[in-house]
């Protein structure tokens, strides 16, 4: 397939003018098209780019009932000569068919996840702002639509690409809690796909945490609480000294792409890194003496997240501030790479 | 708020006699009606019974993104004064705000949940057929129909009711594997709640199982592997010489009416009842010396589904053959006293 195989219906009039693109708030407002595909006992159909607007569903559709759900998160970005550019968008197909392994859905083919992204994107050029900070969030995402109340999987499947433009994403001073009791994920379980049901499972702990004066939850292993695995919904990074760490992905923890290339940049910067668990008790003993210099959080929609501070067992712990944090140093490069301000001498980058 | 409360569009023709009830798949035919209920911004809306069909939903909805949905499993019965019966159905309400809390959604009043219930079962009486094994599963369920892509709890949710006609649930010979490495519940996560999400994360793993010639998964705990907690969807029961055992409910295990009815049903019969986790070891000991007499699971679908056999490290155990098993004794009683055919001596069911 190319992406002449998708039907494309334009809505008549596009509803940009009436956007505040300075004031937006992340995920609420939504592009003048979407992208369908349906998957019907076996067969993928033919893909449809259409106007944005709610659409039918039977009310026994298993996402409904079982949370047969999978979906995917990028950005689009825009360069100084109004080219369109995605980052790394290989690794999150790629995650994002093996989350529905995982959830026993059936594979995307790559044309109908990439070309059809592509071809929505190039309908939604506008809609991509220059300026460092401004994105065009990418919402991949498929559903079981097929009904029927027995726990099993459906015959029918729908994918949908969605976009919701975005500021740079500044979420204030960032308290975390170390989960002494809640968890997101068990051993043998569905951590390491982006299933729907990992994130509303996070909901109540993380209202129970903001009721407290935290933003997030850093999460611990579920059976023994004693090693670092994620913050709210990224991956983790510490630095003691002057050494990174971050958990080795597992069945728990997503293998996040932000995280890996902030790896990978790290290392050519000469950066210590070192991918191994960070115990809770490792954590406490270093902002004790004052080898803990950062906390970080690492994920697409904030790219990188530092934090300011953490609790645990009721005790709060203070981070330095520091005139150039590490934190800033990566992130800095990355948009520069994403934004095509910096050569990519990674090969990250793909133009629309 | 009382039933007339309550708005009602009644079907113009009923599809009752297109419905071959001799051959019903589960959960597959649904009755003309479901009940729907809205919650804007924290307000219950007025709850409307009308046809069922598929209903618009934004493509953004937070049910589809993050998996916030709940749902509750209940059967209404028909007696041989052609009246209709529900089964404890309290215990369901209450257990569906259980999970409604677990999952940051609203508390659904009782008015809504039981008077909208019978409401619609009135409606619905001729698909309640008489007959033992005839009952009308009834589906209760609540959505996040809010719409926008950043994981955090939802502003509107949709709370539904559906009702599908149902055979007596004959599952063939059961034969099931304990899990070594997939599991279905964390430490801190929501396995006690009827959460979507925790369903299709089961699809995966019992694919597997079901290739390997085995219809269901024995679950254990997911940080040692050596507890026996649920098999399948349903609650277990292992019954060693002539003790009746079943693991306490816990964050991982749900607390399932018929689990419950059952230990209380079996202590007034004088049958040995131990609420205790059971060891996997415990489990091979018992088989190899031949005091393992009966597994089976137990759940709102089939009352009792006994076990002929269960596989662990690649080794096959048979249960023996027994006369006149303990599992088919409770469902018996069990079942006749949702048919109104023994005395309710423990104020069980409720007339509707
Ligand atoms: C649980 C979880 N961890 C980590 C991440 C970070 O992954 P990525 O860098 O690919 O956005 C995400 C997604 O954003 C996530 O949902
Ligand atoms: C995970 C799980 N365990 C056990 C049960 C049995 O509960 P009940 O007897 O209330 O149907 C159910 C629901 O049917 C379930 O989903």
């Amino acid at each position: 397939m190319n992406e002449n195989d998708i039907t494309v219906n334009l809505a008549s009039t596009s509803k940009i003018d009436s956007v505040d693109f300075e004031n937006l708030i992340f995920g609420t407002v939504f592009t003048d098209h979407m992208l369908i595909c349906d998957y019907k006992q076996g067969v993928w159909e033919k893909p449809v780019i259409k106007p944005y607007e709610p659409f039918l569903i039977d009310p026994s559709a298993k996402v409904f009932h079982y949370g047969q759900a999978i979906f995917e998160g990028m950005k689009a970005y825009k360069d100084e000569h109004d080219d369109v550019w995605l980052f790394r968008p290989d690794q999150n197909f790629e995650r994002f068919n093996k989350s529905a392994v995982r959830l026993a859905m059936p594979e995307v083919p790559e044309s109908v996840f990439m070309d059809g992204l592509k071809k929505l994107l190039q309908i939604e050029k506008a809609w991509v702002k220059t300026g460092k900070g401004n994105s065009l969030y990418i919402r991949p995402f498929m559903i079981a639509t097929g009904p029927g109340v027995v726990a099993a999987p459906a015959n029918f499947y729908r994918f949908m690409i969605i976009l919701s433009p975005a500021k740079s994403y500044y979420s204030g001073e960032v308290k975390v809690i170390i989960a002494e009791h809640y968890s997101r994920a068990a051993n043998g379980g569905i951590g390491a796909a982006k299933a729907a049901g990992n994130y509303s499972a996070q909901f109540y702990p993380t209202k129970l945490a903001n009721e407290m004066g935290y933003q997030q939850i850093i999460w611990t292993d579920d059976a023994t609480h004693t090693k670092l695995e994620e913050a709210g919904t990224m991956n983790v990074f510490f630095r003691i000294n002057d050494t990174l760490y971050t958990a080795p992905t597992s069945e728990r923890i997503l293998d996040g792409v932000t995280r890996k290339s902030l790896i990978d940049m790290a290392k050519r910067e000469g950066i210590n890194v070192e991918v191994r668990s960070v115990l809770v008790d490792e954590l406490i003993q270093a902002a004790e003496d004052g080898s803990l210099k950062e906390i970080f959080g690492a994920g697409t929609a904030a790219v990188v997240n530092p934090i300011v501070g953490f609790s645990y067992k009721e005790k709060y712990y203070e981070l330095p501030k520091l005139e150039n944090p590490i934190a800033l140093q990566l992130k800095e490069k990355l948009n520069n790479i994403q934004y095509k301000l910096a050569e990519d001498t990674f090969g990250w980058t793909v133009k629309v």
